[in-house]
């Protein structure tokens, strides 16, 4: 499937460090914020601290029906359960041309703003 | 696709009262709460509830593999925009044997939270 190679670089946890995943204006849709990220540099710098924050990140579906995917995962952020999918559109090269992060529940994507928030704050990101 | 009938069903406002598309046992997975609501009575209450919080809900993209699906939408809770996903899977004869629902942004699950917890108590449900 067009989404196994992503899979496999969060799998593997170097997606942050694999760019030639991504078309340069690759947009990032955050399950905090509404407005986008525009820009592959945004994403990678995004997906590579908030999968230091993720404890026993696993994948549990993949779905893939033409250009779009879905992946469903299980983590931990602290000593919560999280649920989430990350939503999935590529381009005719099969890179990412958009990723959309859904989390559940509520107090699970609550304790992850905060938790963004101070590592990027720490980073210099924002 | 096995997700048509639920597609359809949601689109023409009514799922609430469409019990043959679920199993008698079917599992919710609310975006707010981390505790499923099990059973497709309380699965059908809570349809019901959300589809009349949202305005101008529409499908934008379908995905699925084998007995498992993603829909995407776009719909607005008030003057919020929101985006959602229905992850669904399904029992060997098509009927939902679980649907779990994610929403973004933040502010907009909280909006629906708040929204829909007026609603529950006022049809008295809980």
């Amino acid at each position: 499937m067009l989404s196994d190679r992503f899979r496999t670089a969060v799998e593997e946890r170097i997606v942050g460090r694999s760019p030639e995943l991504f078309r340069e204006d690759a947009t990032f849709r955050s399950p905090v914020v509404f407005k986008p990220y525009e820009g592959r540099a945004a994403m990678l710098v995004i997906l590579g601290a908030v999968l230091q924050l993720f404890d026993d990140f696993h994948y549990t579906d993949q779905v893939e029906t033409g250009d779009v995917a879905a992946l469903a995962f299980s983590t931990r952020v602290g000593d919560r359960e999280v649920n989430g999918i990350d939503f999935l559109h590529f381009d005719a090269d099969g890179r990412v041309r958009e990723l959309a992060v859904y989390i559940r529940p509520m107090s699970a994507l609550s304790t992850l703003a905060e938790e963004m928030k101070r590592k990027l704050e720490e980073a210099g990101a924002i």
